[in-house]
């Protein structure tokens, strides 16, 4: 890390942390007016009060990600914010240091009504990791919260530890939806977020269906047990609950055609642009429709630690930073599953 | 009524029921092709097995009579599916010959998924009355099943117990978003429905704010002292609950602007044709959207024995059956509460 913006208090504490050697100039990705490139001359990371100063080991790529490339929401900075990393600095609370951690992507004020309320990831002052008004995790180092930090236990490798992020986001469903063990659920899309979905509801003994559209997503869903659909075969007005993982908008029309009178569509599914319903259907068939983004890291490592589910057989790419571009490339392939950086 | 189309046997058992006499032809509206008009040689409603044959009292024009007129939905026949009357004729139980009776207005299978899961307003093979399949109350008699009926009390005057199904409708939200005493609610539109769901949500101890547009709306209100506010005075993200009572497509807009994030938007406008929306807004704010239709007779008819509710006051015009269009015009009159046909 370079010395300039540090200060000298901060730099001395770095300095103790064990003698890990951070780059002069960081590298990472830099997306700007819709377009990314790999720089080696990002600004430091500086923790403010209360911060960790974290390496990174592994980052993941998120629909969201490719997304913001797409315009979805105007960021311009180090995108990203799937991560496990190591503290090399807590300035406020030395015990961090040295510790291998996970991290929720939303800061809060602690002083809006939304956090008074206790609703933190709807803070009205937020930053978001990678999204908003905060340097992500594409790149070697970053900055967050202890307060936002989860130590992953020893048992969970890296390579699992980095779908902390994504796996909390499948268990919000079940912080929204409670289902019940007779319930019918389909999933439709099987991505990235939506075979993390399909492995989180499966843990339970939900009657659950997934719509996967490409042979390797079907072959991943049934090596783990889990009925899969085709496109061409969709129930139709008979799930109890229905998830779309889609990331578009045909999301939307299909888990309406699918789901009962009464039944619940939860929304997973960010993309820009506006899609045009038919709201009195949802009026006559008394539909609930939810959305549903950020979700509980503590359960979302239980899982992993105690073997409920494996994210590891959607890495399908490991990239170094400086291929930015095409890990980007790899990540946007139709039917691609998990890419990483891989900055150990 | 004609004895034409009627068995021999109804026509003993209805000759039998106490002298009650019928017209010889029926009069009421007919609606068909988006037109309607008065006609005095309507069929005559003749039971089924388990059904009554009812003489309409009085009966309301709804919204969705008018969205009928307009083309919602393909109807052909007698509109009209508020009332309240009198059973003349009830062939398999004599036991509710002259009581005064309100109507649920779905006539369900009792065999399909839905019949057999509870969701009996939702049968799958369902007629509606004067909506789908089934003729409706605009006229001297109708019919419904038995198990459709429900008794009105002697304290509750005809012209309250003819609003039982929209208080009903109005208490559905209830039953699906049961509301805490500090949620913050908002009734968006004051016109029939808006009104009713503004006095039956006013029954507890809610925070309870409508949006309405016009001055004899709003004077209605603040008599039972609920608090008023016109369409440029509205809250900003803040309301824990949101009811969409417009009958139009701006409502939806408005009640997304005025949730808080988490919170929940409760649907009640049926319209034609479709409207576009940002989703991934929903999804990143969480937002809840719940469709809701018909409702509970018996809460309707205890709130109103109670005297809990008024709806009387929104009683604005009374016709005869002759003057179908009249009634029907004024029911459409920007700002128009209830329009009645008096059958009595």
């Amino acid at each position: 890390m370079r010395a300039t913006g540090q200060s000298p208090a901060l730099r001395a504490r770095v300095a103790g942390t064990g003698g890990l050697i951070y780059a002069a100039s960081m590298k990472g990705v830099w997306l700007e007016d819709q377009a990314l490139d790999y720089r080696d001359d990002l600004p430091d990371p500086e923790p403010q009060a209360g911060e960790a100063l974290i390496r990174v080991h592994l980052a993941g790529i998120c629909g969201t990600d490719l997304q913001l490339l797409n315009g979805y929401y105007p960021f311009a900075g180090i995108p990203g914010h799937e991560f496990v990393g190591e503290v090399v600095a807590a300035p406020d609370d030395e015990t961090w240091q040295g510790r291998r951690v996970a991290g929720e992507i939303n800061v809060s004020c602690g002083v809006c009504l939304q956090c008074r309320a206790g609703r933190t990831t709807h803070c009205e002052n937020r930053s978001v990791l990678g999204i908003r008004n905060r340097h992500g995790t594409f790149a070697q180092y970053l900055t967050l919260p202890l307060s936002n930090l989860h130590v992953v236990p020893d048992g969970v490798p890296d390579e699992a530890a980095v779908f902390t992020e994504p796996v909390a986001a499948a268990l919000q469903i079940l912080e929204q939806v409670p289902l019940r063990p007779t319930d019918s659920v389909l999933v439709i899309g099987a991505g990235r977020l939506g075979q993390l979905v399909a492995q989180v509801l499966n843990t339970g003994g939900t009657n659950l269906t997934v719509v996967a559209r490409y042979p390797r997503q079907r072959a991943l869903l049934e090596t783990l047990g889990i009925a899969v659909l085709g496109e061409d075969q969709l129930p139709l007005r008979s799930q109890d609950v229905v998830v779309d993982a889609t990331g578009s908008r045909t999301g939307l029309v299909t888990a309406r055609g699918a789901v009962r009178p009464r039944g619940t569509i939860v929304l997973k599914s960010t993309y820009k642009g506006e899609t045009a319903v038919d709201w009195s259907e949802f009026v006559v068939d008394e539909l609930t429709v939810i959305g549903s983004r950020c979700g509980p890291f503590g359960p979302a490592l239980r899982l992993l630690e105690h073997k409920k589910i494996d994210p590891t057989v959607l890495i399908e790419e490991r990239c170094y930073v400086t291929e930015a571009s095409r890990a980007f490339e790899a990540a946007a392939r139709k039917g691609a599953l998990k890419v990483l950086f891989d900055f150990r």
